[in-house]
């Protein structure tokens, strides 16, 4: 394909996101929920691009939308290509998104070749788990990963996933029951924003993801003795919010010290007046490694650290394991293929760089290899209207997911 | 009197204060706000006791409840004793109330002694400030401090101040015009509850008060760049979290090298996900100290240090002052009376502490001498519906107060 080609394809690409993101609940936003009208009318709209590329499509039992490139051989495995299109609130218009539109543009390209295999394009209908809190719906159908409980979730406003699912069209006694065979399937690759600043330091379009970093995440909650601010001498208090402050300011040195990374990204004091010491303080930490034995071994000498500063304070310190997702390591024989592609198409040594975000590879993993390419963006902010990507970043993307489909026919 | 006398009065005064708190507008607590339907009925009963310890009533211009023991002698100076009587919201009963109720038992045990000057009783109709923000309203018109533009200053509701006047059946025109004029006035003694564990932690039942300490208070805005939990390296973070913790362990630290108290009472983080690093960070410091140089250069300094830590980490920090109150000094001579009748009712050498809640003497210092007895709290609890205190420590403080006035008849 010629770079003029390439280009006209990229911006092809960019206003098919900026369409896809009209499909929103949100006044002035985007918001894309599990199940809701704007699922149906953005994959109407994917299901009739895929279409125009020449795939076969269908939807499955928990409502992602599928598209087939079919090889003149039915024996043949399935390569499986995609993301997700469901969306946080007030998201931006390329995570997820742009793997899926990427793929169908891909698919246009190719549609002339021959292949020995078939490829299954797929945009997965809930990632992000904004309505359910469950993430991970989608993928988890097809790799056999559906929990028959959660039909029982609910949303905030008390619909059941059940009942969600029916008032959508969909039969929930059926959902998960067209998981796909794991010997059918070649491998899944995987195209999607970073989402994090490491590319664009590095000034390059794209990268090689080596695997997704399990994590953990807690909730503490740290007890100590509400007072006045004037009347109880400084070594009388037991101020759950001082505890608070050494202990965050310990899990970020004991995360600089053991590599991994860890955040504390809500911090709520009670009762929470200028003039009245902390008398409880809860606060989150959600810890990251792409090393599943650093990550457990991490946690228990953190949780033990934490409890000794709550200990020497007279504060007393609970917590309880809001989540928790394995580490999970890409194909190295697809993160070499990757970098064969990226290196021709960037004229550079390939970044390889493990991703802190959980993507629906890491459900995938149970079926099937995963190969993942990372495509620069803008300061590494998603989850966020100012979310942006190059579209001189998104051809080269382009380029690399048709040769490495391409490769993987050698 | 004898010891048997005492505690009935001692009694009495607790049973006033279970009364009083029946004066509420909140369903299974106390809330006392001013110039509300509450306000008027405790100040009615306030009054009533006053007449029946044979004192002559009036109310003021911002609402204050006043009874006076005439001395014969028209000519001789005043002496204030007082304390308020409005609440916080879900209070305890004893806060302010205390004060006014052991000095209306005083008067009726003094009611047949001559005194070389007249006593007025006063219950200050707001300190806490619950109702309009503003606090020591009462008391400042008292003392000529009554501003204006208090006025248009309007509660939750939307209702200003001169409105509510003009609905509780007051002249806000009139309002702090009947200030007390400094040459009439003697001395003002306010007894009050500690509200802090300092006299319980050395098992005494009063304590003479030295001074009230300054106080200053600052919202703190600290802003960094939100991201990803899992996709930000921490070397590229700008965690307003971290950030804020260090700060607050900043503050900690810096109260306890200065000898000063500081809190962290308030901390809002945004946007507050647990897989969201904190983009910015909302905290407030109470500072206080008995001296009012060396609040003022702590402050200073602090201010000088948080920056610090906030330009190493790439921060914004911005600061607004809430609140300043100043440093006031008890009068020594006071203080010296005080701790001898002190001595005579514990048997004990007087503690001698300084207060770092605000009281209504911190205005009153504006037009007289002001001499202040605190009053043993369980736990140092107050704002709170366990404040606690004893029977026999109300015994005792009577006592002082009613040797302490015959003290200053010496």
């Amino acid at each position: 394909m010629s770079l003029t080609t390439t280009n006209d394809a990229a911006q092809k690409i960019m206003q098919w996101a900026d369409h896809l993101a009209t499909f929103t609940a949100m006044e002035g936003g985007l918001l894309r929920a599990y199940l809701t009208p704007e699922h149906k009318l953005a994959h109407h709209q994917i299901e009739k691009w895929m279409q125009q590329a020449g795939l076969q499509t269908w939807e499955d039992s928990v409502g992602n939308q599928w598209g087939r490139k079919i090889s003149l051989n039915p024996t043949l495995p399935t390569l499986l290509i995609g993301s997700h299109s469901d969306t946080v609130a007030n998201a931006g218009k390329y995570d997820g998104n742009l793997g899926v539109l990427l793929a169908i543009e891909a698919m246009t390209q190719l549609m002339g070749e021959e292949l020995p295999f078939h490829i299954d394009i797929v945009a997965f209908a809930d990632e992000e788990g904004t309505r359910f809190n469950t993430t991970l719906i989608g993928s988890s159908a097809t790799a056999g990963c559906f929990k028959p409980e959660w039909l029982a979730v609910t949303d905030n406003q008390g619909i059941s996933m059940a009942q969600a699912m029916t008032d959508f069209g969909l039969d929930p006694m059926r959902a998960g029951q067209d998981k796909r065979n794991a010997d059918d399937i070649l491998a899944y690759l995987e195209v999607h924003i970073e989402q994090g600043p490491v590319l664009e330091n590095l000034n390059l379009p794209v990268g090689v993801v080596t695997g997704i970093a399990g994590a953990k995440r807690y909730q503490f909650k740290l007890k100590g003795m509400a007072g006045h601010a004037g009347t109880v001498p400084l070594a009388l208090r037991k101020d759950a919010m001082s505890g608070a402050a050494q202990m965050i300011g310990a899990i970020e040195q004991f995360a600089f010290d053991h590599g991994i990374v860890a955040t504390v990204g809500r911090c709520d004091v009670f009762p929470g007046a200028v003039n009245v010491i902390a008398g409880e303080v809860h606060f989150t930490v959600d810890i990251r490694s792409q090393s599943q034995s650093t990550l457990e071994s991490c946690c228990d000498k953190l949780l033990q650290d934490l409890t000794d500063i709550a200990d020497k304070r007279q504060l007393t310190l609970t917590h309880e394991k809001l989540y928790q997702a394995e580490a999970v390591l890409c194909s190295d024989n697809l993160q070499q293929k990757w970098g064969e592609v990226v290196k021709k198409h960037t004229q550079k040594a390939p970044c390889f760089l493990s991703s802190g975000a959980g993507h629906d590879a890491m459900v995938i993993t149970n079926i099937t290899d995963i190969g993942m390419l990372f495509v620069r963006c803008e300061k590494g902010i998603s989850h966020n209207p100012r979310e942006q990507v190059m579209v001189s970043d998104v051809a080269v993307a382009l380029n690399c997911l048709i040769d490495m489909v391409k490769k993987l026919a050698e």
